[in-house]
Parts: C-alpha cells; sequence; structure tokens
C-alpha cells in the first residue's frame, strides 16, 4: 500500500503552529499543482465544485493514538480515531475545497488548511444525494 | 508514503459486480476488525457517531485516468479525479457510515460498500460546522 503524488500544495502556509485547524476556519487559497502525468485525470473538473482533497500529512506523527482534542487541556484524551487530529497511524488529510479556478495542471481552490508543500494523494468530488447523481 | 493495515472490513459483499455504487445505495451493515493495537485509538467513538472511513481499495487498477462516471456508456469519459472511480493512482477510498456498535475491537458500522477483507487505513469524525466544535 505504497502511495505516489499525484500534486502538490502551494499555499501561504508554511508554519504548523499558524495553520487553522480546519479549512472553514481562516485558511487562505491555495494551488493544486498536478504532475505532468495526471492533468489528464482532471478532465471534468471546474470552477464551483466542491471536491475532497486527500493529502498525506508528511509532518505529523506516526506513533501518536491518543490525542487530547483541539489541543484543549481541559478536554479529556481520545483515541485518534475519534479525532481529526493530524498525527495518527496513517496521516492522511481530507479537506472539502472548492474549485475557484482550473488552468492546465494548477487547481486553485479555497478552504485548504494544509502546508505549503504537503503531497496530494487523490481528489474527488464530494458525494452528493442520491437525486442529484 | 507507505500505508499500514488499521483493520480490515467483514462484510458480506464479496462481489465486485453486486456491491453498490455507493454506501446509501443499499450495502449491509460491515463490522470493522481493528488490529490489537490500534484498539485504544478506537477510544470516544460511540454508536450513533458520523465517522469517515478510509480504505484501500486493493482490488481497483491504478493505472486508470479516465472513465464514464457510474459506467454509463451514454455520458461522456471524465478524468478519474472528477468521478468516485475506484479506479485511480491511489485507490483510497472515503466513506461516510454510522456506528451501530462498539465491541472491543469491533465496530459495527452502516452504509458502508467496502468489499470483504478491504484493509482500512484511517477512521475519523465527519466534520461538523464550526458552531458545533
Amino acid at each position: 500500500m505504497e502511495l505516489i503524488r499525484v500534486a502538490t500544495v502551494h499555499s501561504q502556509l508554511t508554519d504548523l503552529a499558524a495553520a487553522p485547524k480546519q479549512g472553514d476556519e481562516g485558511a487562505p487559497e491555495a494551488t493544486l499543482v498536478f504532475e505532468p502525468g495526471f492533468v489528464t485525470a482532471l478532465d471534468g473538473i471546474e470552477p464551483g465544485d466542491d471536491l475532497l482533497v486527500l493529502t498525506w500529512l508528511d509532518r505529523a506523527s506516526r506513533d501518536v493514538l491518543r490525542v487530547r482534542p483541539r489541543d484543549d487541556v481541559a478536554r479529556r484524551e481520545h483515541g485518534v480515531f475519534a479525532t481529526r487530529s493530524p498525527d495518527r497511524p496513517n496521516p492522511i488529510g481530507v479537506h472539502r475545497v472548492t474549485v475557484l479556478a482550473v488552468d492546465g495542471a494548477n487547481v486553485r481552490v479555497r478552504d485548504l488548511e494544509a502546508l505549503d508543500a504537503t503531497p496530494v494523494v487523490d481528489v474527488k468530488p464530494v458525494l452528493r444525494t442520491v437525486e442529484e447523481r
């Protein structure tokens, strides 16, 4: 189960401490820059689309199994699977973003809280209701 | 970027052709059986919780970059990143499920369309709105 990089996050966010906890808590716009071989796999993605972006959180700790949610010492410890902590056995980030523009290999999005240079491993549409499919 | 198995899907679904396209289109109940070392990471997960389950779709093709959505020949070809096709460069499934019961290493869920024996690589809560956090 070996992941390959399909794109890379280009973002002003470079500091883990300054990053928002979630994309809708003040993340800047960011650009996903796709590897040349995967540009054909973007066909059909358009401005306004809501996407799930899956990233590899390469600065996370993989041996953490319990955390306090949102680093709040007043809250009791939880297992990482009950939280969205980046520290977890497989540090895959799931980010819901909205597409602003598509220009060749570059997809501009808003609400992405991932740090600059984070590898992107997958992109898929947000699942709509059965009626909309 | 090497994934490790944290759990395994136990399901009546064994046949790719018979599996529903999405979990809310008739998937049976299923059980996630966690590896012993990761049971502590489940602490805080309770019946009624809505979770994202990330799986490794080990029967998918990784070299497919374009498909027709829902295998419908009447629809035009799209890039796989514009679809939920299991065939994609990194075949990670994102499944929204509801927890029915937690018993030690076993988490019973509904609406999981993954096939029996599929590796689970991550579990996290569905992200709620800012107000609910």
